[in-house]
């Protein structure tokens, strides 16, 4: 299984044309919408609703997936550039595919802010299923990976949005779940039988866990942002944010908790604080523009830290043993499981929405009460929650077997690496020269100002590449 | 002093217990306020004018006092994970405290944008007093100490702001004086009479450095929606921003000049550049709403940046030396002075106001001078502002002093680590395997728990773990 | 050669004087604005439109510049520690600058958060310069360039907003074209001979890289917000921020595409991922503002990538050799031809502007054709932009060659480094003592698709500093 990983023509090719594309279907489709078009000029826009929380939602996708992934300890560049790629390349098409089934005026997508979010949303389930094929695909199978989940994405969401009514304010399933279990099913056609030939890079060492430690900060700052970016004005995105502080509070106690208590001396990994502790965020997705109650929102997130941390120690490796999923970042654990819970907490919440604790005018605003939905109550609402979540759940695992991805990301000429060299960036990028040795070698022309330094040479405890043999 | 640093009960049971309190005591008192409320529906709310503030001040917590304190070469995992964690129960025992002294409608807490960013500027004191006992304290104690500084500052805090009705946006007082003197108290108490034994695991290295150096950046650059995310709208949020960022600019001329000027080949000290740029901000607090000017500002940091650096090269020493206080972040120069110059600068700015400055309706608004206030004059308000200076020196001191802290921090069963093991993560966390040669030399002082480590020649200065001999 | 280094009082005594005489002339000069006075109280102001993209131009200029230059394995220190120091003096001066220009009132600047955005940018240009000449000067230095490029910046703005009328919103000509030509004008007269005696250390190794990476993704995410932060409220800020989101995306893909291309086996460099991708917010920075069309926008991102990407390939070496134009950074490749570049497709934008695609309304508001302007039309705007881009041009050159630099920067005392001991931290930074080792495993079990790594135990390319002798 020795495939070629010189991508010289294919990705570049492969690249150009995406974007050729991308201009032509821009140029055919898309235009401003009536906030940002000159035309209809205005000083009180959705712009200043949402901005703030948009460019929340960017950093969480460039830079809090991005530099998430970084913990292996010789995959950074891949991981945090493979995601810049496939998020800048998922943007676009995620603009159209949206546009085409929400924002169609006429034979226009019409776009503002509001699509820019959307987008990102989109991406941030590319980014989640990302995590789980890992190490493992080529930059040309992500870029193909992208197109068909987010087409899929796309589809999903509007049969949640649209047809079963369902909401959904940060996407427990819409993104979360689907993104979860569409990566889980890729990485599961995709199983490498012979990967513990690069068992030695599946491991952190001490500064990837800290550039890891800066993504999951920034995805767990920036939360409430994003599960409150796309709410109705007002309470709603105000209450959004609010149960998502709490909820992401309670999950780094219970997280630290059960990650110590797993470990026979007690002390913490830094898998659960990088993972488990953002669990909280997805799993009070789907109800935290609903009146949960900061409370409902801590329990929610005390129960997510304990199962998520549970998952990282017993399920991860029983999936891979067992069921042959390889799931390099453990996306089951912070996305998976936490977005079903997140599905149906969203579902009970909504269903015991009551005149009491919404008003009135409160609950037919809350959930669309009226129109089509006019005399639907709270109990069918949660009902439709219900059927979303295992609409998400079936169009993830079809969608990721049958359309496309059996039968084409498992094509011998995609530029794969073979078992030994997963996790390996050498793969596919030009390595910096020094890299062998970070630090900071003393320059033999470099005449310092301090103490004398010893200039005989020295080892590292494991080979280094292009460097001089000790012994001749 | 071989303390028993298993945490493995301890640990997971003090944040579940703790968790626990949380939820119960949320389910009974906390409920949204009428912006965040499903009833009372309204496009316009609190939220569009804080959001963006709270989202900076959040980052300042978790990312600019998570990473400012890893610059200890082998303590980056517990400096932001032991921030992350304290910080994520701090703002939930914070919601409650300051709930119950100022948002209390009927039985109800109810939260809105601006408690969260309360309960962050009240975590933020607490991560100020982490700076001074980095490295020497277990989690455990952390929490502790979490939960009685976040007790004590609710109630300065209140006796400040509602019973001396002092002035204090960016917080010099209730902020930084308080968490500085009460971690400096604290650090004191636990003095450690053989830390020389870890002194090596002090230093910083490279990589450090610049780690430390994004939470320099991230709170420097979001000081100025620091000191303003709750003054008045308008004029006062305005004006708080832009004498921040002057303050801060100046600050940053005058720390490079004195660490240059101090050092014998005129050399610049990364401490310095990490520490005491920032103190311009600090000294700004009190007064960065007010009519200073930003010539005014320009001259705080000026002077801020001078005493700052000078204190990391004369104070922390002395300090230590003299009065056994073992500040391992110099807080004192970085929160503690600045703080004490802000409540001063901003009593002088408070009494020095006049109606030709702030104008009729500008003075009154500014400064409340109405209902109970309505005789005060700019004089008054410049006294009481003095003695909430010193009401805060007095509580951090004897609260660090007599409230829990000496009895019960010193208690020899919370995990501490013992003199020679101090500042380590390896004591606390499960170290990636990889890391011996992600350099983190191996203290010979030091008693690993893990296998034990060949002595054999290596190529760092320190023997490191796990890694290769060279001579068979 | 051999420059003194030590800058004991020169440093010191050179950030000191520039910071009184800020003090003075902010004294002198510098008020509040109607919105920021407490005067005049409103609860709305230009604050609450502008402050959030402040805050992202701010993370641009401190951390976007600052860390995307920390990729040189020995000058991280220097790269954001000299950054820090010449953005916090540059937004002083600008302030003045710049206020003596647009903001006068009476005899006073009066300032407000456009101020501060605008400060800000007239920095980002000076951080576009440091680029150029990195790792070769004294922060002295470029304390010097600094304030000359600030003044020549803001004589350059004057005469292109108000005097030509150009319209530049994001400064693809003021800002990036301008700070291009004049670091590089710089940077030229400033050639150094001998720089390849410290050319091993102007490689990157693996962590510098990935912290350069912290800087290209918060420059990339956040260039929307630079390019919309100073626009018309509404539809023209709104319209401003999807045009930068579309180019920046189609420019990522192009990017890399072509880094893979270019490379005999395909590899992707991570030179191009961290400086070619962000070029597209640069080109776009003209005309974002404009009706230009989500397609037309990734039109330019699409071309930028591209000779972005090319420019680093082919025309740095070019210049080096030929011209002796030493780029550390490749700036002409960043913001040199992309500004261009920018300043074209804004001219193009403007003068095919039409009654059709902005409306009566939409076109008077968008061009300002009023007053003075009233019986201007498109193709007059599409002129003055040429004319614009052409003035931006000479005054960068000129102002380079001219005012000062040659003159002055090139004195022998500003304590400027050697040619040998450029890029290197040591020279003006006390370095910590543990620095010696840090890096990134070889696992013997990767196969690399390079030359053969011989498995014997190896040594450091270059001695490391303060360790142990191997044979005693």
């Amino acid at each position: 299984m020795a495939w070629n990983t010189n991508l010289r023509w294919r990705l570049p090719l492969t690249c150009l044309l995406l974007e050729v594309v991308m201009v032509i279907l821009f140029g055919v489709f898309v235009r401003y919408d009536f906030d940002a078009d000159a035309h209809w000029w205005s000083w009180r826009t959705e712009f200043y609703y949402r901005y703030p929380s948009f460019q929340d939602v960017h950093v969480m996708v460039f830079v809090g997936f991005g530099f998430l992934m970084t913990f292996l300890q010789r995959y950074g560049f891949s991981a945090v550039g493979f995601n810049f790629l496939l998020a800048a390349f998922g943007i676009q098409w995620a603009l159209l595919m949206q546009g085409w089934f929400h924002f169609l005026q006429g034979r226009y997508i019409v776009v503002g802010v509001e699509n820019l979010i959307n987008a990102d949303f989109c991406v941030a389930s590319v980014c989640v299923a990302f995590g789980a094929v890992l190490g493992k695909v080529s930059p040309i199978q992500l870029l193909i990976m992208t197109f068909f989940q987010v087409t899929l994405f796309a589809v999903n969401e509007f049969i949640l949005l649209n047809l079963l009514k369902v909401k959904d304010a940060g996407g427990s399933m819409t993104i979360h779940t689907f993104g979860a279990y569409f990566g889980l099913t890729v990485t599961r056609i995709l199983y490498r039988r012979n990967l513990e030939q690069s068992k030695e890079r599946q491991n952190s060492v001490y500064q990837s866990d800290l550039f890891a430690m800066i993504g999951t900060l920034f995805l767990w700052m920036y939360w409430p942002s994003f599960n409150s970016a796309i709410s109705y004005h007002g309470d709603s995105q105000h209450r959004a944010a609010i149960n998502t502080y709490c909820s992401l509070a309670a999950c780094v106690l219970t997280s630290v908790a059960i990650s110590s208590a797993l470990h026979k001396k007690g002390k913490l990994d830094m898998v659960h604080i990088q993972n488990a502790t953002p669990a909280g965020g997805v799993a009070v997705g789907t109800a935290a523009e609903m009146m949960l109650m900061p409370y409902g929102a801590l329990i929610v997130g005390f129960v997510c830290g304990i199962i998520s941390t549970l998952g990282f120690v017993y399920l991860t490796p029983f999936l891979e043993s067992r069921l042959h999923i390889q799931d390099t970042c453990g996306i089951n654990n912070l996305h998976g499981i936490p977005g079903i819970i997140g599905g149906i907490v969203g579902a009970v919440t909504a269903a015991s929405a009551s005149l009491e604790v919404y008003g009135k005018e409160g609950l037919v605003h809350s959930f669309d009460f009226q129109g089509f939905k006019r005399d639907w109550t709270a109990r069918t609402q949660g009902k439709f929650q219900i059927y979303g979540l295992l609409v998400t759940l079936a169009m993830a695992l079809m969608g990721g077997i049958i359309v496309g991805v059996g039968l084409i990301l498992r094509l011998p000429f995609w530029g794969q690496p073979s078992d030994e060299n997963c996790f390996e960036d050498a793969v596919y990028w030009e390595m910096p020269e020094g890299n062998s040795t970070v630090y900071i070698p003393e320059d033999p022309t470099f005449k310092p100002s301090g103490p004398s330094v010893p200039s005989v040479p020295m080892v590292s405890p494991l080979p280094m590449a292009s460097s001089v043999p000790l012994v001749p």
